[in-house]
């Protein structure tokens, strides 16, 4: 199979309790490309300025992502910069100059068009038809979101979903969109909009994917140093995508795997700043992780 | 082997955002109690007022609920009144009337002295040494307690700890008895000060058990309608040391199962007012929802 991502790619400044990074590069595009990269040889769609460092463009090279559809523009990057609390959870937008990512029309290179698997990977909610239409017949339409498209272009969203097969959230998002407390209740009124997966990240304490009739729970693995939240989502799905590529069939069993490996691909993006674990980390280490995420729940 | 529960026997007035209650048994020592009666024949230890409904009496003794250690004295039972918002795990204590549990001394019969198991059920931490000295040589020390301890009696309560074996709290009392955010530090700060196990209740997102050099997850079910959280912990706590008092060997198995058999038991207690739930639930329940939280991690 195929799979396309379409998201950012930026430079992002990181203050956490201990430590501070300046201009450090992320993007939803590529935590969810590099993550992807150990299943797949996934497409990515975006814009960077003249600024986006050659080494990172050389990195996607080496580890198998086509690049066709990244456009270098006159301009600078997208920079956002985000402070964590002591509770990784807590996480505090500081700014976000959209730069060159400002007008951003995606267009996909005529190769894409094919793909199978189309991830929509925090945009604009506005740019979901334009990206759909340029798609030639994906079998799945995965897309993430955060809380400003959710709080700024709610209609748009809800609409949006209707052409998605797959979303990913966190709880705290979940709620927000639906207004439910219950996660429960909340998934069936997302699963009513459209999508007949949702995939709700909990951080820390896991996630749960919900189908139309079944429901399988990953535990998070416990970690003693989160050096960097940032990009645990996109690497969640880049792994669950990633995998679901490798394997071509949305079955029960390649549904819940691909939810453990989102799990153990997040769980190596916040051993680091930005996508620094991402960079070294090793396939074996993926496996072994993978089995320890059993150990973990097996009784 | 066998159980003694210390802990409260009481009226609760329970307010939820649908509904009202007016003081419905309940109290740490009840729903323990009732849990574990699944799985062995505990023997309880707590005070009652002459108020307290002499069916539910009747009902520990249906269920082998040893009544022995369980005092009726003149005047009116503990009162406990607490609101929960929309979201379940907020709770807020509206009053608390001691009435005859303020001046509890436990006293526990001849014929308990020799129980194996004691579980120190969220009572007053300065009573622990005082329940100890009467037992002969216990093989298990457990304990629970909650934030009024932690913020009113620290000293006694990190004294009381070096002599339990496990401790029982949620994952905010952790983080509030150690100054810990990450809960993998908090369990090492516990565990180096007696408990070689720590059992952290996540409400919702399940539980996890620390022990010395091994860690088990247990996700929580995912319950659409909670109707009364009041009693998840202590039916958690029950179901976990009932579990073990009946296997009579702390192997990782046992513990992993004795986590899993306390999730199913608070799974139960949250499904309706008090003690309902736990008073028709069925064995055969029991073990079926067991196997559910089995298929809801498997991968």
């Amino acid at each position: 199979m195929s799979l396309v991502i379409v998201g950012s790619l930026a430079f992002d400044t990181i203050q956490t309790p201990s430590e501070r990074r300046e201009k450090i590069v992320g993007g939803s595009g590529t935590y969810c490309s590099l993550a992807a990269s150990f299943f797949t040889r996934p497409r990515i769609v975006g814009v960077v300025g003249e600024d986006f460092p050659k080494d990172v463009l050389a990195l996607f090279k080496r580890k198998k992502i086509d690049v066709r559809g990244l456009e270098v523009r006159r301009g600078k990057t997208f920079h956002w910069e985000g402070h964590y609390g002591h509770d990784p959870n807590q996480r505090e937008t500081i700014r976000t100059e959209l730069n060159v990512f400002g007008d951003f029309r995606p267009k996909l290179p005529a190769p894409y068009r094919a793909s199978d698997i189309v991830f929509l990977a925090n945009i604009d909610p506005g740019l979901h038809n334009d990206i759909l239409s340029q798609l030639k017949k994906p079998a799945l339409v995965a897309m993430d979101t955060i809380k400003l498209w959710i709080t700024t272009k709610p209609g748009v969203l809800w609409r949006a979903l209707e052409k998605v097969d797959i979303l990913f959230v966190n709880d705290e998002e979940v709620r927000l969109l639906t207004g439910e407390t219950n996660l429960v209740k909340a998934a069936k009124k997302i699963q009513s909009a459209g999508p007949r997966l949702l995939v709700a990240k909990k951080g820390e304490h896991g996630a749960i994917v919900f189908g139309r009739d079944f429901v399988f729970g990953v535990l998070g693995r416990l970690c003693e140093n989160v050096v960097d939240p940032t990009g645990a989502g996109d690497s969640f799905a880049g792994g669950f995508l990633g995998y679901l590529d490798k394997m071509g069939k949305l079955t029960r069993p390649n549904l819940r795997r691909a939810a453990v490996y989102g799990s153990v691909l997040a769980s190596f993006a916040i051993e680091d700043f930005g996508v620094g674990r991402l960079k070294t980390l090793q396939p074996a280490e993926i496996e072994e992780r993978f089995l320890e995420f059993r150990r973990l729940v097996a009784f």
